[in-house]
């Protein structure tokens, strides 16, 4: 009888294995990244799931045919280390030996191997599964990885449990006419706009929830900052005053990502040149104090794009600060669920958090008394009767809570001074891309 | 100007707290979740996200009226710590004062302080929110929440990259049917059945890549073990010999994730009186052994649910194994982009994991060269150019690769011995329910 003991597992090369390897041998599995052809020898430049290392093969020393490589093979060479500034990371492998493993039947459309593709967005997305082979368009997703890890690390330090909420609901908690619709088993279904309503309901029992998965909206925006699926970054908190308590966890979250990012993702933001903000003091502006901030009419019930890049500049010119704070928001234009400000009933407990001139953060304090919450959404001119199973959480006890949303490809573009949020994800959404 | 500094963060009270307050006082905020009235005194059972404390009711020693107070109340309370080894944990809290911060409008429809709820799994999901306040049904999505975090940390040891990709697709990767439409700015379009396109996508640059996501199925079962929509952990790595290095890798992360649940949630794995599996030596059988094992015809094409429980059987029996692994199944019934077996182009380089008489997860290895996949989708029946974006990946060059697909709430169903999946989610999809 075979048996599988999960004792042999394959391993991945790293840096420290180079240095460990000076002077010695090395093996490990690679793609060729690029191959350059000197006089009387080759560089064979390695991409790793990480890494591009640098490799050099002479006919004299190496056992292998340097005719039979080609850029996009998968190897597995052996060679010996030496230390040499002039290569990446300080090391360079003599090719010993060389196993081609796979080769491609066609070459790559685009320049893989240049610092920066070079292409149009729309070239880049047509062949999203050979641009992503460039590093600097694959760091993206290892900072995605690392704003998601800190934000998961800082939650579960914080007492937060992780949840996973349904996508296919029976209501869009976000109202409006932008939703997924689908038949579900011969009902009318929507995806989900948002976890609100099952995050709230898992207050009632866990105090503290986070989830992070996708979102959907089915916005017919065609900019650089909207995307139809994309994944939210959410918290819901119980037991808060008011909803500067979530203001204040989202700070030190933030604070402890950039700190995550900062400890383990250094080669990425490097390879980026991206420089992560400082997280000390946020300011807070209330809407009409924005308005007033930005110069615009006193008329207005949102920020439009133009405002929240000014307040941006604002926050930075004033207090030296990257992030800005805009709280108590005209209530009509915030959701249903948002409490409304004890001393101003046409103001929303509900706030945004800008970031480098964008907005990457909708939160609040949500109603937790069940006659508050009927009166609210008869108010907004729905029928209490349709949120039935919703409204039990409030029927049947919620502590005083709040909470918010963060858009993972929008944190991340900001981060990376991307120009457009579809770089920031892997196979975007948005009007006319389904494919891949 | 108002700032928030992210450095007044609002806590959650522990067992270590209670402990540390010994002799002295405590404050916490909670949820009433059972009142009893002795004789002078009365036992308020304080309900957290995570723990049950024992509070004790004096007139004469609490500022504050019993009679205000309900089962369902969210409270703040104060007051002195003593041991007692009768109390939840050992600790008993003498009240000395309280506010209450809500309070439900009806009382709780379910008994929501009993060990076990005492209800018919379609009254716990009509009163969802409301069962999921009883301690052990809550216990469930600790665990949950435990394998997620320890597959993710082994992942992430083992240099596999987190990845979100899209679940709004333009083509099914599993085939068949059972699959959910919907339109997408007046194309069609579908919900992904799993990110097998898009994780195989990434090994082409990341080697191994992992996503925690919601997969989608719609399939008319009306079982206890199938969801229309759960959550899958999957894998994908590159550069395996063949698909026994998948299965190593699962083998390992199977075992780091029951040491890590054994490490973190005993307080929840004691509620739930579960056992864990001891994750040593997994036995492999092939398809066709399986047959003979189980006494089943030769004839068959796939193992059905009585197969999968007498295999388990004969791992438990003859090998001392909670899992096995069944291997080489026949190629038309496993998905197009598994690799033929070398040894017999019928078989295919696939398996399932069964656990407890379950099968949680299918994985193998893929094809990885683009003729191949080619030829496999026209013995498929199947239109290459409908796959042309996927075949790109082949076309452009991958290495060879495997991976696999476990799914969490069945893992979790079998873990902890629960009688029907839906116990397993949150908020089940099923063909009958999509609300709450």
């Amino acid at each position: 009888m075979q048996m599988i003991d999960g004792q042999k597992l394959l391993s991945c090369v790293t840096i420290d294995d180079l240095k460990d390897a000076v002077g010695g041998r090395i093996s490990f599995c690679a793609c060729v990244h690029n191959l350059r052809h000197m006089s009387g020898f080759s560089f064979v430049i390695l991409r790793t799931g990480r890494y591009i290392f640098q490799s050099v093969y002479c006919e004299d020393t190496c056992n292998g045919d340097i005719s039979e490589l080609c850029v996009g093979a998968y190897v597995s060479v052996s060679g010996t280390v030496k230390t040499d500034e002039r290569a990446s990371y300080g090391y360079e492998i003599t090719l010993e030996s060389f196993e081609i493993l796979s080769k491609p039947s066609e070459n790559y459309p685009l320049h893989v191997s240049a610092r920066k593709l070079g292409c149009s967005i729309e070239t880049n997305l047509s062949y999203r599964s050979v641009a992503l082979r460039n590093p600097r368009e694959r760091a993206v997703f290892k900072i995605s990885e690392g704003v998601c890890e800190g934000f998961r690390q800082f939650m579960l330090k914080n007492a937060f449990t992780e949840i996973h909420t349904p996508k296919i609901v029976s209501a869009g908690a976000e109202g409006g006419a932008n939703i997924f619709k689908l038949k579900y088993f011969g009902q009318d279904a929507f995806l989900a706009q948002s976890p609100q309503f099952y995050k709230q309901t898992c207050v009632a029992f866990f105090d503290r929830v986070f989830e992070i998965a996708p979102v959907y909206r089915a916005e017919k925006h065609n900019s650089t900052r909207h995307l139809n699926e994309y994944i939210g970054l959410d918290f819901e908190m119980g037991f808060i005053k008011d909803m500067h308590d979530v203001m204040q966890m989202e700070t030190a979250m933030l604070r402890y990502v950039m700190d995550y990012l900062a400890q383990n993702y250094a080669l990425e933001l490097s390879i980026l040149n991206a420089s992560l903000p400082v997280v000390q003091h946020i300011p807070i502006v209330s809407f009409f104090e924005a308005l007033d901030i930005v110069g615009a009419s006193s008329n207005k019930f949102d920020l439009d794009p133009a405002d929240e890049v000014a307040l941006c500049e604002y926050a930075k010119e004033k207090f030296n600060s990257e992030f800005i704070f805009v709280e108590k928001f005209p209530a009509l234009r915030r959701p249903f669920y948002a409490k409304n400000s004890p001393e101003d009933a046409k103001l929303a407990e509900s706030f945004d958090l800008l970031f480098r001139g964008l907005e990457i953060t909708t939160g609040g304090q949500r109603i937790h008394d069940y006659d508050e919450q009927v009166e609210k959404i008869k108010n907004f001119g729905m029928n209490p009767e349709d949120f039935k199973s919703y409204l039990d959480i409030h029927k049947y006890g919620m502590p005083p809570h709040g909470g918010l949303g963060i858009g993972l490809e929008r944190l991340v573009m900001k981060l990376l001074d991307l120009p457009n949020i579809r770089q920031a994800s892997l196979f975007p959404r948005d009007i006319t891309h389904l494919d891949p």
